[in-house]
C-alpha cells in the first residue's frame, strides 16, 4: 500500500542531496521535512561529492542551472552512482533552451537515474533526445488526457524501458511508471498551477521516498505524487475567503505535514494499467 | 483604465523572464502567477538568449548580481532588444557599491530599457550617472512629499524624456511617468517596508503588465503599481491578531490573486499630472 | 535585562549585510526586518567591501558556498574587521564536508568573529581545527542536555576563550557564552526542527543585535536567542486544527514582529553559569 512507503520515509528520515534551483529551493526544504525527510543543498563541484557521499538519495533539479552547478550535477551524479544512491533528475525547461535539453540529454548519457520526473513536454524532449543522442518515439499529444491515456501509458512503459528509468509524469492526470506497470493517477487541483514549484517540491520529495523504500522504486514514486496531489486537495478544502495562491501553497505542505498512511491511503485515485 | 491592463494580463498569460535576486525570487514567481502571467527564471549567459526569445518580457533585477549573471543581464537585454520586447530595470542598491552603481549605468548605456522602476535613491543615483557617463539633474528630495511633489514629477518627465524609457518611482508617493505625462499614485501601506521585496515583486508584476499591454506602457505600469499598492491595502485588512510581516506577505500575493478590474478600477487613488 | 537588547534594534534600525545560503534567505531577510534591522545581501567579489563597509554588522553563513562567494567571505570580513564591524559566523554543514571544514577553520583564522554561532556539530568540528590547524578539546556530547550540562558549558567557555569570540550552540538547550560567562536557554519547540533554516534565521537576528548593542555583544546574543525560542513558543500557541510546518514558519516570524521588551523579558528561560 501507499501508506506504507509514507511511513518508511518518516521512520527513516532520508537525507536528501539536492542540487536544485533558487526559485523554489526553500519549498523544497520544507516539504521534504513535512514528509518526513532530511534537506541538504549543495552545488558547488568541490562540495557536492562529500555531501551526496552522507546523503541517502540525489534530487538533480536543473530549473536555474549555471556552468558551476551543471558540473555539481555531473560530479553527485557520478559519485552517488558509485554508491548505488538512488538519483532522481527534474529536467526543468528541457526544450525551452539548448543548454537545458543538452544538458539534461547529456546527464541522462552518463548518469543512471533511478527516477526521471517531469511534464510531459519536459520528458517528450528527453525522448526525442538532441543532437547526436538518438530518442525514442515521443509520438504522444501535449497533455495527457482520457483520450489519448493508452498512448501516454505506453510512451511512458517504453521511455523506461529505454532508459532503465522509473518516468514520472505529471499534469491533469499523473503517470508514474516503469517497463511494465505505470500507475495512473487524478489527484491533485488544477489551482496548484498557480503556485510556483510545486513540480520541484514533489521532486524533492519523491527523492525522499525512493530513499525510505529501496525495494519499492515504482510504488514510492507512485506514493509521493499521491501525497503531493491529495495534499493540494487537502489544502484547496481549508482555503478561507481572501485566501489566494501565497496561502494555498503554505497550506499544501502544511496537509503534507499532517498526512498520515491511513489518509494517503483513503485519498488515493489511481488506477495501475 | 487601469482595469483593463490587468485583464489583459489574465487573458494573454505573458510569459516573463526574469534576472533577479535570490532573496526574493519566489515571491517574484508567486506575484507572476497571482496577476495572471507565468515566470521563467535563467541568468546563465549560455542559457539567457534562449529562454528570452521564448518570453514576452524580460525583467532585470540587480539585487544579488555576479559576474556570471551580469554577463547573462547584458546578452538577454540585448536579445529582447532585437526582438522588441518590452524590458524593464530593476536597479536594486545602485548607489550603494560602485559594482552596482556601474553595472546599471552600463546596462542602460547598451540596452534600451521600457520601464526603469527603483526607488527614489536608486533612480537618483542612475540620473546622476557615473564615470563618463553624463547624468541629469537630479536635484529632488530624498523622498516624494506633497511638499516636493511639483519637482518630483518634473524631475520624473526629464529622465523619462532623457532615457526613453518609462521612469516608475515608488515610495509612500509613487510616481510613473514618461516625458509627458505622470501617474502620482498614492495607494499602499507603510508596512509594506517591513517586508523583503515588494519592489522586486512589483518590479516582476509590471514586467508582465507591459507585456500583455504593448500599446499602453505606461498606463500599464501605473496599473501595476496601483495593484500593488491596493492587494497591500487589501492584505492588510485582512490581518488578524498575532500576526505580523510574514503573514502579510501572504496576503498581499493573495489580494493580487484575487484582485479583478472592478477592484482595481474602484481602489485606485491617482491623478495624471 | 534581554529586552533592552531588543529594544535598541528596533531603535538603532542596524543595516545588516548577509552572505548567506539561497535556501533561507528570504526568510533571514523577512527575520531581519521583523525584529527592526534592515538585511542586504550580496556575495560577489567585487560587491561585497562597498556594502559591508554602508552596513553596521556582517553574517557569513556557508549553507550553499560556492567558489565565489568564499572569495567574497573573506573579502567582506576582513573588509568589517578594518571597520570594526561586528561579525557572525555561521557555519553550515561544517564537518559534513572537507569544503566546508575548511573553509570554516580558515574564516576563523584570518577573521576575527564576534560570535560564531551553530549546531554542536559544527562547532565541535570547528573546536578540533582541521587540515594543520589546532583545534581544543571537543570531548562534549552530541547533544547538550542536563546530564552533560557542565560539560558543555566549560566546552563553550573554553572555546570562546580560545577563539576571542562569543560562543553560541543552539539545540534543546542553548549556550551562549564568552570565556567566563553562560546563558543557559531553555526557550524554544522541538518542533522548530521541522522549518528549514531556524538557524540560519537567528544568525541573522543575531547581526542585528550585537549591531544595535555594541557594548553588550554576550547578552545581545543570548537575547536573540531567547527572542528565536520565545517566538516559536508563541507561534505554536498561535497553530489551527490543520496547520503544519509551512504555517509554522509564519506564525514564528509574526511573533518576532510583534515582540516587545516586556514580553521577552517575562518569556525569557535562562540562567547564567
Amino acid at each position: 500500500m501507499l501508506g506504507n512507503c509514507l511511513e518508511n520515509v518518516r521512520k527513516n528520515v532520508p537525507l536528501v542531496h539536492n542540487i536544485t534551483n533558487y526559485v523554489t529551493v526553500n519549498d523544497v526544504a520544507n516539504v521534504l521535512l513535512a514528509c518526513g525527510g532530511s534537506p541538504i543543498m549543495s552545488d558547488e563541484p568541490e562540495d557536492v561529492e562529500d555531501i551526496t557521499s552522507i546523503c541517502g538519495s540525489l534530487n538533480i533539479n536543473i530549473g536555474t542551472l549555471n556552468q558551476s552547478s551543471i558540473k555539481g550535477m555531473f560530479l553527485a551524479g557520478k559519485k552517488a552512482n558509485e554508491l548505488n544512491h538512488p538519483v532522481l533528475l527534474d529536467p526543468v525547461g528541457a526544450g525551452a533552451s539548448a543548454l537545458r535539453t543538452n544538458t539534461a540529454v547529456k546527464l541522462m548519457d552518463e548518469i543512471k537515474f533511478t527516477v526521471i520526473r517531469g511534464n510531459i513536454s519536459e520528458i517528450k524532449t528527453l525522448a526525442l533526445g538532441s543532437g547526436t543522442t538518438k530518442g525514442v518515439d515521443a509520438d504522444v499529444a501535449d497533455a495527457v488526457t482520457d483520450a489519448n491515456l493508452d498512448a501516454a501509458v505506453k510512451f511512458v512503459k517504453d521511455f523506461a524501458s529505454k532508459t532503465g528509468s522509473v518516468i514520472a509524469i505529471t499534469g491533469a492526470i499523473d503517470l508514474v511508471g516503469d517497463s511494465e506497470k505505470c500507475y495512473v493517477i487524478r489527484n491533485g487541483r488544477p489551482e496548484m498551477g498557480k503556485i510556483t514549484g510545486t513540480g520541484c517540491q514533489l521532486s524533492g520529495m519523491m527523492s525522499a521516498f525512493i530513499s525510505a523504500n529501496p525495494d519499492n522504486t515504482l510504488e514510492a514514486a507512485a506514493a509521493s505524487v499521491v501525497t503531493m496531489g491529495l495534499a493540494g486537495e487537502i489544502g484547496w478544502k481549508n482555503m478561507q475567503p481572501g485566501d489566494g495562491n501565497s496561502t494555498y501553497r503554505n497550506r499544501i505542505i502544511d496537509a503534507i505535514f499532517n498526512m498520515d498512511a491511513e489518509t494517503l491511503n483513503k485519498g488515493a485515485k489511481y488506477e495501475v494499467r
